[in-house]
């Protein structure tokens, strides 16, 4: 005990004693968002400055305790919470949260790790910029937690995950240095790729406390248009030909089956789903345009008579005002919520070529029918990504408590290994923290695990920062 | 001498004798592009397939003897021809040169890392797609060499080097173990992104032996303009512009001084220079548009109009036809050659923050100016992300050699120290090689140095792959 008392010090001394948590309801920082675990922190830190971070990583080192970094403390894996053991140091970034420069003409912006994702957007947008980065959890998410798990969300068919959208960062390493990389340069061949090393590494090889990121002119018009399409093959189909007629307008391309959106129009009555229970699939497409709201509307009308004619549309609206837009992603951003009131169900976040994803599909809802009667599939997702959210909802009138209890192990397996037959990823966006560990050391190729534990042992050697996250040591 | 024979037979019985050179004129192997280095190889092997790669590895490693992957050997920093011990071994991919497979739906294409880049933008036009990747060499680099240095080119404003065109890559790593990592996957988070960690480490931690490539939709019409600026700040302005009007259509945007094409307009009378001597900077824009001839054209329009009216551009020109906008580019891409002409000049391959390079190029024009009395900058390069190639020549009249002999030291002294003091690095796109080790080591900062020197340790303790290149152990 003598040694965390000196390290608490330490802490106190460095950061504020009223930075150092150690009493009262840490539950916000100690509990993942989904609320699966619930740990036990020695400490919260929350430092205020980069050198902060450093003095804290470097006190923790030479007391041998471990960090775990924490943002907004939403992810989806259990990845930013302390375990149980009341000995380990809750590294919160939210008090660095400032904007460090705008710069136009480079069109990047410099940010503290713990800027909320949401105000960083709102920033952008006020000085006529777009920082194209959106998910459900941006109102409390933070953008140093989207590096770290390499955070995804709806606009990732045009400007990609996190990672595409960071030109450099500020870290500091399990050793308490300071690497300092906010070039905001959109070319650097000087050596290894650090950044990229750091970013979606979950907090397990550093801290990252500050990231340069790119910006891009607002658009002039923004549209959403939702379409029936006769089945999954025809909605990749539509998805060639919204690249081809929209290029990178395209910044939207989601898809929904019937019974996904059955559950919104049960649960939630007061939506109108558009073309229910007419088609197998309805799309939902974004159409960025830095014209004029004309020239983005004749757009989508060209790209929807096409594919009218070619047969994989079998109906569409476009909406007239935001409001419409608005409503119609809400169908799209309603199915978890949907899902949730069904009942309990197994979710997995997938990905697959976007050419194998009817294949899998089809094979994979046969055999989970086949193996579980009366299972029901709740498919939908980030199709422009090949990102399914393809989740598994207990059959009707079952226990479903009792269901996840016997089955979601096996169904797990079903799902999984049929993903890595069609050379998917068991993890598209979410990541592994801790809840998919396991899972990953079963799915990853044994080469690439084993060059991962080369590269954590030789930037971590002690195994300080966030262990037992994304691998095992 | 007893171990490499043995070591040779083995390569001899694993990939047949004829793939295995030891005699006659090796120096397409053994010299570098710009025939600045010539060494000499225990032997060139050529192996045709990753089994055969991984094969390589496992012997070399065995007999202690190190690795030199090579592509087309058109690099810049002499980073893939063997030393003058002769005890290394080149491995050169040129056999496997295949197209494993185009996938329209999923956008993508997988290929041998041998393909010559030519090639495979042909592959993919015929199958009516734009792989964007372009540079000088392209008629014999390798989509490989492409990867191991992140090559830049003159399409990154849209659509990033090489290394953001990469959604998989095939490794044979420094121990001969085969990573699979070919999944054309668009959202993978499942650990360290190992793919960007192999991509620009210049053969240094394993070799490429296939990718998985993105490919985009041609676009409908490509147009070229060529522009007058009053300033750099000017050109800087209207780069801006160029974003916010045609978006992602700007899919060129290169900038060129005075003094440069006044070299072209000397040493290639037939070239006719619009603009010449009129203004301080000219610049060339490409507009690839999705829609048609006619709305590329009246974008351009649209863009110049606004810039004129902003005073940010003096005229311009939108080429006509094909044969008009080749001629326009030819005059960018003659820069080098019409410096070869003129004399000896001392290179450099810089970025900056594009915000700071007005004041980066007074400062340093100013600081060379007065240093070296009568020298000639010739300045030039890709403005869109950042990366001049700021180059300087010999004063008028002087001994070329005897100032490259006496000064280059000096002079590159000043430029690298203005590009630390402005935060920019001193490889945009060429990479290190052998050329700029001993430049890396002093202007990387050291913690990014320790970090990149524990992961090689790490991935490639024996130090088998391309020793001495990118770091020293």
């Amino acid at each position: 005990m003598n040694k965390y008392n000196a390290l608490l010090n330490t802490l106190r001394e460095g950061i504020g004693a009223s930075h150092v948590l150690t009493e009262g309801n840490l539950s916000a920082y100690e509990q993942d968002w989904r609320k699966r675990e619930h740990g036990k922190a020695l400490a919260v830190v929350r430092p205020a400055s980069t050198a902060e971070v450093a003095l804290v990583v470097k006190a923790c080192v030479a007391a041998g305790v471990s960090i775990v970094p924490q943002g907004g403390n939403t992810g989806m894996v259990v990845g930013s919470t302390p375990d149980a053991s009341g000995t380990q140091v809750v590294l919160s970034l939210q008090r660095m949260n400032q904007v460090r420069k705008l710069d136009a003409a480079n069109l990047t912006i410099t940010v503290d790790a713990g800027c909320v994702l949401q105000n960083l957007q709102e920033t952008c947008e006020q000085a006529g910029f777009l920082f194209p980065l959106s998910l459900a959890s941006e109102g409390s998410c933070t953008i140093g937690g989207n590096l770290g798990t390499n955070a995804g969300g709806t606009q990732v068919v045009r400007y990609g995950n996190t990672r595409e959208l960071c030109l450099g960062l500020e870290v500091v390493t399990a050793q308490g240095e300071v690497w300092e990389g906010l070039t905001g340069l959109r070319k650097d061949n000087t050596g290894y790729d650090l950044r990229h090393l750091f970013i979606g590494s979950e907090g397990t090889l550093g801290v990252i406390t500050a990231a340069t990121m790119r910006l891009y002119p607002l658009p002039a018009s923004q549209l959403t248009a939702f379409a029936a399409v006769p089945s999954l093959e025809a909605a990749v189909q539509l998805l060639g030909l919204a690249h081809k007629y929209l290029s990178a307008g395209l910044t939207g391309f989601e898809v929904m089956g019937q019974f996904a959106l059955s559950l919104v129009t049960k649960h939630f009555p007061q939506m109108r789903v558009p073309f229910a229970g007419e088609a197998a699939y309805c799309v939902v497409l974004e159409n960025s345009d830095h014209e004029s709201e004309d020239h983005a509307r004749a757009q989508f009308e060209r790209l929807l008579e096409a594919a009218m004619a070619d047969g994989c549309v079998l109906d569409a609206v476009v909406a007239e005002n935001l409001a419409q837009a608005r409503a119609l992603w809400h169908i799209r951003e309603s199915i978890p919520l949907a899902q949730a009131q069904e009942g309990l169900n197994i979710k997995h976040d997938i990905s697959i070529a976007v050419s194998r994803i009817p294949d899998f599909v089809r094979e994979t809802d046969a055999a989970l029918g086949a193996a579980f009667a009366g299972v029901r599939l709740v498919n939908y997702g980030h199709l422009g990504d090949g990102n399914l959210h393809y989740n598994v909802q207990a059959p009707v009138d079952s226990d479903a408590e009792a269901f996840l209890k016997n089955q979601e192990k096996h169904v797990n397996a079903v799902v999984y290994a049929a993903v890595q037959r069609y050379g998917g990823s068991i993890s598209a966006e979410h990541g592994i923290g801790s809840l998919k560990l396991g899972k990953l050391e079963q799915h990853k190729s044994p080469v690439a695990l084993q060059l991962m534990r080369s590269i954590k042992t030789a930037i971590d050697p002690q195994n300080t920062m966030n262990p037992g996250r994304v691998l095992r040591r």
